[in-house]
């Protein structure tokens, strides 16, 4: 075996300590060190614990540089300053500014001579793959993407926001009937605020009016008006106990015909216990093919839509055509 | 719009019918001829119809060359032949055989200087895709494969070849609850007789013994005698009305743990009408992008693990990004 490819992991909340339980699952990878804003008093795994600014030590001590930040922040600024000295892998999901992104990555990562993947996780990433793959495959069609059952960190923030309610969860669920008229090919097109159900599980505070926490939530506009919401009041206890989990998931169909009444149904689906653990092993996949990449002289920004499959596993080219195809 | 890619099809069995029905979906093709070992009268696209060994007269006026015969005669002879002189993409399935065949098709497209896409269908194909990337992604995990429900040729033609028989047609059907089983994270690892059922639809001869007919087919040894087997037999309209089609399909999964107690399952599936139609509808996308692999300096032979999916639409990098990911 060579030697292994030297991790480093830029921001240590859900994601960053994601990532270092998936290095830890794949032998060819080693973990050098976290780097994170404030001073962090040690790590998981116990690999070091350092700040941001002593990152640029480690040119020559890291291959691929995991950056779990928020893409909101955190990337904006991240992203650049770190694919000018370290080969990366982010997880940029603000839709509307990718392609902003891709430049300034595409720029910093260029002029450096490092490989930079954008956009890395579940979606976007496999489901962006799988949406491509469906419409090259049947141009003739329509796309259905469901949502859930999982956890809305925007929504249960905007429920949190509401006089009396202490804390909130909200799960997007897709209707099951919706999943089942897809998969017969029987649903026409459909809006999300069709498919969806909203479910909110709230602990309010003592004496707090019930009645008026309910009516907020499911009269608040973008957020629920348009959606199927359920509400249901909780004790702090029972949501301790059945809801701190960040479960997540979804599918991707698409439905399409090659000639007149020949149907076909193409499938994605993720169903994840952990939406920060799941992106993370997402992350240090692409982490082995980013490294590759760059030693075969990638440079610039890279998606998954640039990204050979065969370069994700630690197989060789001739063991995948053996074992897989 | 620059140029049409142009496209030529030997073979013109079920999946080179398929193969003209899906370079007319997709506006940036057009179908050149169609190549046969024996003359046809003519095309259903009414392009022209030639003999295999008028092809080499087509070198400057076909892109790319579709091989769409069979894999255990055909292709591992017009494999070679032809990417000696075209840009290809065939369907090779006869898995022992790959490793051999790549060599094959690797030594004579490198010394023509063309790009040849091998095993390209849905499985090997798009199945061996998501078994390489769940794996990559989970690497603590279990596989899973359910093929169906569909037609199995080879299971057929063993029912047909019994005395007695004059038409039969095979299904292979996964079994729903094992399906669930693996939905939900419950299956343990099985083999593949354990999770599928063979349904079998049979024409008997007159006054044949129907009796001996299912006794025979159901302990037919390799095909049957491991499996949960059913057999009907319907009349010959009947047979003619409802089992005419070619539909096929299955689903790949992989559960796996990223965490103790922390599980996740990916799956794909497909559901098809027509199983030459869908094959066929693969090798055109990935027609496409072999083009642009030539386009861009490739040369050999080449896997759906080497090519990235950006190459697979005719859409820039720049509008998958803004619109895809």
């Amino acid at each position: 075996m060579s030697q292994k490819i030297r991790i480093g992991i830029v921001g240590y909340g859900n994601l960053g300590k994601g990532a270092e339980l998936a290095v830890r699952q794949n032998t060819d990878m080693e973990l050098v060190a976290v780097f994170s804003r404030r001073r962090l008093e040690k790590t998981l795994s116990g690999v070091p614990a350092l700040l941001v600014d002593e990152a640029e030590a480690y040119r020559d001590k890291i291959d691929v540089m995991l950056l779990c930040g928020g893409s909101a922040t955190d990337l904006i600024e991240q992203g650049p300053r770190f694919s000018s000295l370290f080969n990366t892998v982010d997880s940029f999901d603000t839709h509307a500014k990718i392609p902003a992104y891709y430049a300034a990555m595409e720029q910093s990562a260029k002029a450096s001579g490092k490989a930079a993947a954008i956009s890395v996780g579940w979606d976007p990433g496999l489901f962006s793959l799988n949406r491509l793959l469906a419409g090259a495959v049947l141009p003739q069609g329509t796309d259905y993407t469901f949502w859930g059952k999982g956890v809305s960190q925007g929504h249960s923030d905007a429920v949190r926001r509401i006089p009396g309610v202490k804390t909130a969860k909200q799960y997007t669920v897709p209707k099951q009937e919706a999943i089942s008229g897809v998969r017969s090919g029987t649903l026409p097109p459909v809006n999300a605020h069709e498919v969806h159900v909203r479910d909110c599980y709230v602990v309010a505070e003592p004496g707090a009016d019930l009645a008026a926490i309910e009516t907020a939530i499911k009269t608040m506009p973008h957020y629920f008006s348009d959606y199927e919401t359920h509400v249901s009041f909780v004790s702090e206890q029972e949501f301790e106990a059945s809801h701190a989990g960040t479960p997540h998931g979804g599918f991707v169909f698409r439905t399409g015909q090659t000639s007149p009444d020949v149907n076909h149904v193409m499938e994605f689906a993720l169903k994840l216990d952990s939406n920060p653990e799941f992106t993370a092993s997402v992350l240090v996949a692409y982490a082995r093919a980013v490294f590759r990449l760059a030693q075969h002289g990638g440079r610039g920004a890279y998606t998954v839509f640039d990204i050979p499959f065969g370069w994700l596993s630690p197989k060789s080219a001739a063991e995948l055509r053996q074992e897989l195809l």
